[in-house]
């Protein structure tokens, strides 16, 4: 009998005028705990933490262990090769745009890969993460660790195929196909040290597709290049010490998914038109995380501070909330022995 | 009597998906040789180079001494204070694409600033360039040199007032304000010192008015999505050494100019679709330079191999260039005395 530890950190997507692109890694971890003996036989999965009421423990159900299944079908292996248990502690809260489904998503696949000993580079095995998550901004952030740009390449007609079944026909097995090879782009970016990541994640969820669907279908040429103006210095900038935080506050700002979220997000209006630089010491920049509803600010100081003004206006809007200040993850997913 | 030279580089903008944000100086400089005796006394000017034929010597019609006589005026100096004498050598290619009407907005400032002491910096000669040239992205990179990200912040109401007229009645003194102060955001940007600008200058003018007409006034929410993610990952992917070919190659794809344009640039679709870093050794990325009809590439080796493909592309569609191998010119806008 062996065992091992995975450990796969949160996510924040979306992070500014990058909708789309930027992520970065929360010290937050989703950790596998897995013993695996020698002899053949079933998987049994335990589970601690955020959702322990309503995520499933059949193999068949769960999404780590479906997606792991999944990437032993694309090897030609039909079920778990050996016993193995596995406890799942999760810290990080589902529905709240934190990539609590990336992060299980890349666990699942971490695990395949240890099960089965497939030796898989983390780009090589981004491409069965981005067959079940699709968007690479979350979970590029989560595996490879920091701050990320990411997208996925343009991929010609045949691997256009590949990716026609839905990640929850893969899942559950009711379709099937290999993933294109070498589909996700990225590049770490630069981090100041000073710079921490304050979430405040109210207490309610918001579903991606809900939190999608009030997105126009196109833009006026002023917004686009609003957002693609202050992208192309955020990038920079926080990776600049001292931090500048006038500016970033300033790039930090978003036209594109933002101002329509707000309506499904009471308070956010006001933190954006009310907390600044000027008005609240130590905070650089506020966005939505991922498709919200948790609030992502940038800060070098004064975290208590910053957090208890968005609690209070939250609670003006009749939303309880909780917080954590966190660093990026820099090492990204990880297995320890 | 003393004497010192002005030297301003050119700039090529919207470089890649960094449509009207991302600028680099480019090392051809427009110079100022400057003469200025004590005695009170009128301002000869003298021109040699591009459009030596075209640009007027009037100092009331002539755009560098136009824009110094402006900022003069805003100091309440109503004529030139010394008996000068400036002559002008320019070999930045007029209409092409290449920021000479910035570079000349530039050095009208910078004269003006020498002329009547009015130690200004760089950043605060920036809001009088800005009221000539509403865009920052060419003159920010001409002034501070390098590669350089900039826009305009948000005005409040009674800035945007101050920016009413119209750069043209500034320049004639049809009309009067006094620019708004810290107008210009910007970032220089790390650049990777193994790339360099191959610019190709096609023989024909392109008006920037011409080549705003034909841009759409709203972008399909995939079509901003693309340009957001490549953008996002340029600023950096430019820094980064080794270089990567490929990536930066992909990377400077746009969808909100390049494609509109391609229309008024007979050669532009063939050179984009034809020429790759695989095809074409040392090549990492092409691009309009600002408005077309200019192309820059930016590459680490084989420049003339390179530029012998792209001049033969243009002679198939009936259009002669001539093209230069260029790197940024770091220091930007100076004064040698």
């Amino acid at each position: 009998m062996h065992q091992y530890q995975i450990k796969v950190p949160a996510s924040s997507a979306n992070i500014g005028p990058g909708f789309d692109v930027l992520g970065m890694s929360l010290e937050v971890y989703m950790t596998l705990d897995v013993q695996v003996s020698d002899e053949k036989g079933h998987c049994v999965l335990s589970y601690e933490g955020d959702g322990a009421e309503e995520v499933p423990l059949d193999i068949h159900k769960n999404m780590i262990t479906q997606t792991a299944l999944y990437v032993l079908r694309c090897h030609n292996i039909h079920e778990f090769p050996s016993a193995t248990k596995i406890h799942v502690k999760n810290p990080i809260p589902l529905g709240r745009g934190m990539g609590s489904s990336g992060s299980a998503a890349i666990a699942g696949v971490v695990l395949a890969n240890e099960l089965a000993h497939l030796q898989l580079s983390k780009l090589q095995m981004m491409d069965y993460v981005l067959m079940i998550e699709r968007h690479p901004d979350n979970v590029m952030a989560s595996m490879m660790g920091g701050f990320v740009g990411s997208f996925l390449r343009e991929l010609s007609d045949t691997e256009k195929e590949a990716m026609l079944p839905s990640a929850s026909d893969l899942l559950t097995n009711k379709g099937f196909s290999r993933p294109p090879v070498n589909m996700g782009r990225y590049t770490t970016l630069p981090w100041a040290p000073e710079l921490k990541a304050l979430v405040v994640i109210p207490q309610f969820h918001l579903s991606t597709s809900k939190a999608r669907s009030v997105l126009p279908s196109s833009y006026t040429k002023p917004d686009v290049i609003y957002n693609l103006q202050r992208l192309a210095l955020l990038t920079t900038a926080l990776g600049q010490t001292p931090v500048n935080h006038q500016l970033i506050h300033e790039v930090m700002k978003d036209k594109v998914h933002q101002p329509y979220r707000s309506q499904l997000i009471p308070g956010l209006q006001t933190i954006l038109a009310q907390m600044t630089p000027e008005s609240q010491p130590g905070l650089c920049g506020i966005c939505l995380s991922g498709a919200g509803p948790t609030i992502l600010s940038l800060a070098t100081d004064h975290y208590e501070e910053i957090a208890q003004t968005m609690v209070n206006i939250f609670r003006q809007n009749n939303v309880e909330c909780s917080y954590l200040v966190l660093s990026p993850a820099f090492e990204g997913a990880s297995v320890s022995y």
